[in-house]
């Protein structure tokens, strides 16, 4: 039964998430990590789906990486089985303090901070709480985005975290850039012996990116790794040749609603389900089995589709979109059309999206 | 009492809507099209608001534009001063004709056709219809999207499309390039004389664009004009001179959460917020206040800024963001903060978020 007859029920523009290619996907980063003595955290924000965290967490999975409270409520309460929450995200002020300590109460909680103006905000949120919040220092391994400059640094604000009243220093935590495992392993090595020639525990070294990620164990300092994009894949995975098309477990349905040229046709994706995010590519996205055409221009609600041939679509038509980037298509669309491996199709609805506070 | 201060207890990232800046720009153009024998016909997706479409309708739009039913149908249940509604977007598929169907029983309603596949499906959805559906043939004037690639065969399908059951012609609609008053001059003269010429009434020329809507008037083929992001401005628009900062009503509001170097801070706001289009520019915004300032990068969370020289932001500060396109800010957030002339908030839902099928 060809796709379009199984799926053609479904209102275009949509989004189908295939379970059994995401199960895959999950599967073979937990036994890479297995075999390595590395602990798996995902990343909840490429599906934003308790359903998908209830798998990472069967197959294995310590817990989940958010990047909001907002995102790290709608989880816990949509899955229980969510019992341990990392925040890896600097919280600043009253109200997401005040909804911290909420979520504290719920569950094993760690959040980051990479100065002492936001670990003093935590203090002050969690000094009268009966437990302590732990508290890992982000450490800046050339990412250039969040981060202390350097191990000394790193040491120092430990040393200050682990003195505050209401917080327990948790360890070191970075997001790298793309292959940038030795340089994780370097300051993060370095790091951690300064921290404890403070006299201090350095209980988890947490690590992320699926780019990288199956050379995790070459950093050995790492105990925690944290993917997200991993599940699903993606355009960007496939040109940095980590995943193949059949390993891409999301896919946009679109309808052809004009051809208005010989190798020119339009779809009702637009930059409203594929986001403009191009993650260095070219083009918007890849439609599955055409080689030969690329989406060259997005506007909210029209994807244009040039071939360097004649392009053969007709009005009407499906085509399945592998869009660059997994995680903000999620974040798109109230709801997603899960494939389980009998074929049958379960709405969900994206109980994540849109946590940005 | 600084902006900081009235607004500080909303938290963010958070979008705020002066009203009485979207007044003034509503104001300005309607005035403009008054001069000129123009009617307005504002695209709602910039807003998504009821409560912007009657201030448009107020200052004498003669109806709205949308660009999917879904939309249409949020816009009308919020607003209904809304009794005219234009889809500039071919409808395709037996569920959107399904659900045309009933709008029309509920408005003045008219869409596009570029084809005679898409005049067929609609002429089968109203052929049993007491009333006709107008429909608008699309033109392309050089954007290279959707519509007829001449005047010729734009007649022709008009022509078509008078002759379907259910359907009646209702004039030509085009969504030019930037600058392209003369070529819309050019395109839609001819073709309006060679759809006379079959003798039939061409009762609406289209067109729209905030880029251009100062020189509507110079294609005067036009009766008809459907401006978006005018009414909000943004980043871009000031970029092309036809706004400044302070025409701009929309801002999002961000807090730094991390100054990791000297000339380098983070902000809580990132492309789930101000989104990763670029329009062409450089960068993914503008901080108010700071031209020395870059948003340089942004992930789903964060927004790097970057200076020139020392930044001076310390953790905790709140900055205002002109992003670069309003339209898909307004899609990324469940509720916009609207400030009055007496500088009073109020949240309102946008209603229209998220309507891409």
């Amino acid at each position: 039964m060809s796709w379009e007859s199984r799926f053609g029920g479904v209102p275009t523009p949509a989004v189908f998430v295939d379970l059994a290619v995401a199960r895959r996907n999950i599967e073979r980063f937990q036994a890479y990590a297995n075999a390595h003595g590395l602990a798996v955290r995902p990343h909840i924000k490429t599906h934003k789906l308790p359903e998908i965290a209830r798998m990472q967490l069967d197959a294995g999975a310590i817990g989940v990486t958010c990047q909001k409270i907002s995102e790290a409520v709608a989880m816990v309460d949509g899955c229980p089985a969510i019992r341990d929450v990392f925040i890896t995200y600097n919280i600043v002020g009253e109200d997401k303090l005040a909804r911290l300590v909420t979520l504290a109460r719920r569950v094993r909680l760690a959040v980051v901070a990479d100065s002492m103006a936001v670990a003093a905000g935590l203090s002050a949120a969690f000094a009268a709480e009966p437990e302590k919040l732990r508290v890992l220092v982000e450490c800046n391994t050339g990412a250039d985005r969040c981060g202390v400059a350097s191990p000394a640094e790193a040491a120092a604000l430990a040393r200050r975290i682990a003195a505050s009243p209401g917080l327990a220093f948790g360890g070191l935590m970075t997001y790298p850039p793309v292959g940038a495992t030795a340089a994780v392993e370097t300051f993060m090595r370095a790091a951690k012996a300064l921290v404890e020639a403070e006299g201090l525990v350095v209980p988890v070294v947490s690590s992320g990116g699926t780019p990288s990620m199956m050379s995790a164990a070459e950093a050995p300092v790492t105990t925690e790794y944290r993917p997200g994009t991993y599940v699903y894949n993606d355009r960007s995975l496939v040109a940095r040749g980590v995943a193949s098309w059949d390993d891409c477990a999301l896919t946009v349905h679109a309808t052809v609603v004009s051809v208005p040229a010989e190798n020119r046709a339009i779809v009702d994706a637009g930059s409203k389900a594929l986001t403009s995010d191009l993650l260095g590519l070219t083009g918007y996205g890849h439609v599955l089995g055409r080689d030969d055409i690329a989406i060259d221009q997005l506007s909210e609600e029209h994807g244009r589709l040039v071939s360097t041939r004649p392009i053969g679509l007709s009005v009407g038509e499906r085509v399945r979109i592998i869009p660059n980037h997994a995680c903000v298509v999620s974040n798109m669309v109230d709801e997603v059309h899960l494939i389980d491996v009998n074929g049958t199709i379960a709405r969900r609805p994206v109980v994540a999206r849109g946590c940005i506070a």
